[in-house]
């Protein structure tokens, strides 16, 4: 790729940009399309749908961006929860990294890689008609004393980036423990899931479980509830699950934590979600069908991952045109058209392979659902997590080890080879990713703003609905498994490329800057927080920033190596194992808190709710029944239920 | 090696045996030899030291054995304690396996292998004069259909494996499960260790635990004890751990499970030893002491097992003796004498080597004992698995893969490879392992029986030591982590070599009898329990078999292959997978059995208290003082300690 063709592709996508954000500045403002770019508020009821007709309505101006800049930290988080903080948080770190390295390479290691030869002379008559290889580490001739500036530019980029990834770490530790301090009584809090309980001969299910924790935890027990399936097909006789809630949130916790019976198989402890968070369809109530279930959806994934390039085979078929020819002769006419030819060619096969990659989310969320996770929060999380190492081998690695699925495996069953074949392999893959930042992360963020899909829906729809039937309208929640691993994914291809092509780091920066605006905005006005994991997204973004560092390590071994410079190669290897280590800490020091809450924070709680004795009596009456299988009840009653205990469907802080 | 060969072998080393056991059994009856053959009964009182003599005395019989044999599995575990029981059943276990296997081996696999005619003619005529190999599977041609008889052999041997590994777990965790319930109360059940406490200024240590504890666990909190350290040299102002005791079993346990502190490295809770069975010299008391010693001793354990091959090459020097010759002169006129320089070349190297391998156990508890554990059974439980693993990889995986350190490295950075190196590399060293079998086993464990270094070491203190002063006299304890590595790599041996070499298995069955009858004997009349880990062995010798089944599996996929039976190699694949899932089945359904007790034990075995209460109140006040360090405390006043409370030195059940 030569220097103007990438220009080219800047221009068309910054034109695509500028376009969106006008339309956006004028369509958000006209009351007709509040459902599509602020359902959060309508829902609310911070809109009024006025009618009235003002010249300012037309005219696209960037007040919506200072709206969104000026909100608080605490303000967004009390708005949008934990979980939105979370994301925002990818996004300011992600921009913190790139600013320093984006410094360092486009100031320093830029020049370096275009002071050399090893490649062509640079034609600096005519700047465009140069490689964008000349800007890349190709350029150093082998054995350059100039790639020890890639070496040192290397460890100061990994301790940087370690010393954020502690602190942020940190930050979103202690939200996540004063999320604890100052929220009102949550139902979560009090009650635990126990699932696998043995049945026993000649008595139900409900006095199991009564006498079972009456028998155990007699001054603690309040109530429990055994889960009612809605779905009578899937019903093997009884339910082996229930709710069970504790008169304090000390308790719960530590039922949830001690083994309770002699089998470890049998009354199993689980944290309990929120209520509306819990997914009843498929509700495995025993430990082996969990664990047959977790056993079959990890080979399932593990599939899917690698026989993903079979429809991408299938689709490239389609540019060999003679063939379809041969067997519909009465397309011949048709493709003999240029244009026709070429959408079918040229664009058909990448448009066929997005719309595959569209489905993975909900692939992964799919298979999560039937994994035995009993939340929606829970489910999103580990599909985010499947849609994270699915984006990192098939569009990283498999774009890099081009050749077939065995070429792939193969390269991981020698891993003494990966860094060569990284080394070899990468940089000539840095052009596509520059091109794949601007085209698909600017524009794909874009889009994001502008919400092309809700408002073609919106428009068809439009003609059949009354417009103030606001009743049965809701605003979307946010989709954490489709854009985590995207913004993660971002992130990886800035710190692999950072020393190989600098070039790179301002286009992510630009990504990066349009995120921050573009998503804090949504997350202001069109999702709703129905429900969150707490911040348990976290961890999964220190582990894929850890992994990403480990990649860059394992390439830059392999390139001085290829360079011919072996002694940067073995300086670099203290490296990655100061990463491990520093990851080993981070699993020690901070993991811990993102998987329960200390008991000094609990009793601490506990003894809070002691000054609120008359608002903790309707906590605990509402508690008895606020695990109920909404399928179970009548339409009235669960209507009945939310209103008068309004306390239990609060997720907010 | 030529059955011949081996018939001297075995001809020799069963000589040996039969010595070894006329000599013992003459031996231990005479009463000056107790002290060697029965400390632990004298130690107990349960042997007089009459010197009336009798003719019987000086005839060998096997009566001892008949006393061994007798004594029931309920008797020994209450005499011997759990943790010898366990090491009995990875006796038992191996021997049902190897009698299955040996059956199969025997009378099915040798004959197969020995029809086959890849290798010479069989000579009838001189049975001796045959190679071993003949009895081997190297003796079967490629694509050899016989060779699917090794095929469902190794799936039968499998199966059988696990069933029976399923069977032991759940037999040592009834077994575990059950000490609790029968045991007096004891100091470890009341008490956890706290570490990593904060230092919180114009406050001591005790006011801070004190204070914490009474703040967050009032009701059951009892008393603390802050940790002494008797050496002043390595105290870095106050030693930040505390023995925290509770009223009940439960409280102490629910203490353990629960984080206590936002921070998790601060108030880090652990399980506490028995009091005489903690370690005092290396006790750190913070998180970060215990995490820097432990990546430090992981990586001086990797780096020895790595480096051991060092001393073997520098060894292996001497074999070269015009060398030494050279250098030292004067040595010229002795090495010429034939004996010397055999004993040179030929012995002293094995004998080097050995004595290094003799060192590599109290290597391993050293690092062991400074990685942080603070009880002297979780040090042996830790250097056991140390040594086992080096055993592994320094016995079995070097002697395969002669060669370099980075040529045995090289392996597994390509693991692709390691089942085809396996198939060449593992059965040409069939012979050299049977023989391993009959010379280390057989014999070491005869000399187990005879104690020949304790012996010895009696012998010279004789004349300087007064005949009845038994007062200081104690019983030794038993090297778990010595005989466990050893026998389960004869286990390792026995399951990979079971279908290459069936040869092999009627010499480990032997093995495995006599050491079943030497080791009971032993562990009744020798070594006394002092302390124990409560079975907690067991999970490592499941591992163990696990690997050594995985390993068989690599094994006969790289045969098959080699054999030109590929689709035996492709139905195999399915095995390992299946193990892998048996084994992480085992660690959800037995594992956290082996960690902690469940709520319903602990709790009821809290309420069988209530019944003693006269007792229970001395034993609460034994415990205030029960973890003081004995180095700090006067002489006089530690024994008095432990007279006033005998209570709190009892281990057995």
């Amino acid at each position: 790729m030569i220097v103007s063709a990438l220009l080219t592709s800047v221009g068309i996508n910054s034109g695509l940009c500028v376009l969106f954000f006008n339309l956006y500045s004028i369509l958000k403002k006209q009351p007709e399309y509040y459902n599509v770019y602020a359902p959060r508020l309508l829902v609310d009821g911070e809109l009024r749908m006025s009618n009235s007709f003002n010249i300012e309505r037309l005219i696209p101006n960037p007040g919506w961006m200072r709206q969104t800049w000026e909100l608080s930290e605490d303000e967004f988080l009390s708005s949008s929860g934990l979980d939105a903080m979370v994301f925002m948080h990818i996004i300011t770190f992600s921009l913190r990294v790139f600013t320093l390295s984006g410094i360092i390479g486009v100031f320093v290691l830029l020049p370096v890689n275009f002071s050399g030869d090893q490649l062509q002379d640079i034609n600096f008559a005519n700047l465009t008609n140069n490689s964008l290889d000349l800007f890349t580490i190709s350029n150093l001739k082998n054995g350059s004393k100039r790639l020890w500036v890639h070496f040192w530019a290397i460890y100061i980029i990994t301790i940087f980036v370690c010393y954020l990834l502690y602190y942020e770490y940190a930050y979103v530790s202690s939200k996540r423990i004063a999320f604890l301090h100052s929220s009102i009584p949550l139902p979560q809090h009090f009650t635990i899931l126990v699932h696998s309980i043995p049945l026993q001969p000649r008595t139900n299910i409900n006095n199991t479980v009564e006498n079972f924790f009456m028998e155990y935890h007699p001054s603690t027990y309040l109530s429990h509830l055994a889960v009612g399936r809605a779905n009578k097909l899937i019903n093997r006789n009884e339910v082996r699950a229930a709710f069970v809630s504790f008169k304090s949130r000390y308790a719960a916790s530590m039922a949830l934590h001690m083994q309770q019976s002699d089998n470890p198989i049998e009354w199993v402890t689980e944290q309990a979600p929120a209520p509306h968070d819990v997914y009843w369809p498929f509700f495995y109530s025993s430990f082996m069908q969990r664990w047959i279930s977790k056993l079959v959806v990890v080979f399932v994934c593990l599939l899917l991952t690698f026989l993903f390039l079979i429809p991408v085979l299938i689709v490239q078929g389609l540019t060999n045109l003679s063939q379809l020819e041969a067997r519909v002769p009465f397309l011949k006419s048709i493709l003999k058209i240029a244009f026709i030819s070429q959408v079918l060619t040229g664009y058909l096969p990448s448009l066929i392979l997005q719309l595959f990659l569209k489905a993975v989310p909900r692939i992964m969320k799919f298979l999560s659902s039937i994994q035995g996770y009993i939340s929606r929060s829970e489910i999103k999380r580990s599909a985010c997590n499947k849609v994270l190492w699915f984006t990192v081998w098939n569009i990283f690695l498999a774009n890099v080890f081009s050749g077939s699925i065995f070429n792939q495996l193969a390269v991981f069953l020698e891993p003494k080879n990966v860094p060569a074949r990284l080394a070899v392999a990468v940089p000539g893959q840095a052009s596509f990713f520059i091109a794949y930042v601007v085209t698909s992360g600017w524009t794909s963020t874009s889009t994001e703003l502008f919400r092309l899909i809700p408002l073609i829906i919106s428009l068809i729809k439009k003609p059949f609905v009354k417009p103030s039937s606001t009743d049965e309208f809701k605003a979307p929640t946010f989709s954490y498994h489709v854009h985590i691993p995207r913004v993660l994914f971002f992130g990886l291809l800035g710190i692999t490329y950072f020393f190989l092509a600098p070039l790179i780091l301002p286009f992510l920066s630009i990504y990066f800057c349009l995120g921050y605006i573009i998503y804090r905005n949504q997350l202001i006005n069109v999702y709703a927080p129905k429900y969150e994991t707490g911040g348990r997204y976290w961890p999964i973004v220190h582990n894929s920033v850890i992994f990403s560092l480990l990649m860059m390590h394992a390439i830059a071994v392999g390139i001085f190596t290829l360079k011919k410079l072996p002694l940067a190669s073995s300086l670099l290897v203290p490296l990655p194992v100061f990463t491990l280590v520093f990851n080993s800490y981070c699993r020690k020091r901070f993991l811990p808190i993102f998987t329960g809450y200390s008991a000094e924070s609990l009793i601490n709680k506990d003894r809070d709710d002691i000054n609120e004795d008359p608002r903790m009596a309707e906590f605990f009456n509402a508690l008895v029944t606020a695990y109920q299988n909404p399928a179970l009840l009548p339409k009235h009653n669960n209507n009945h239920e939310t209103q008068s205990s309004p306390l239990l469907s609060t997720v907010q802080v």
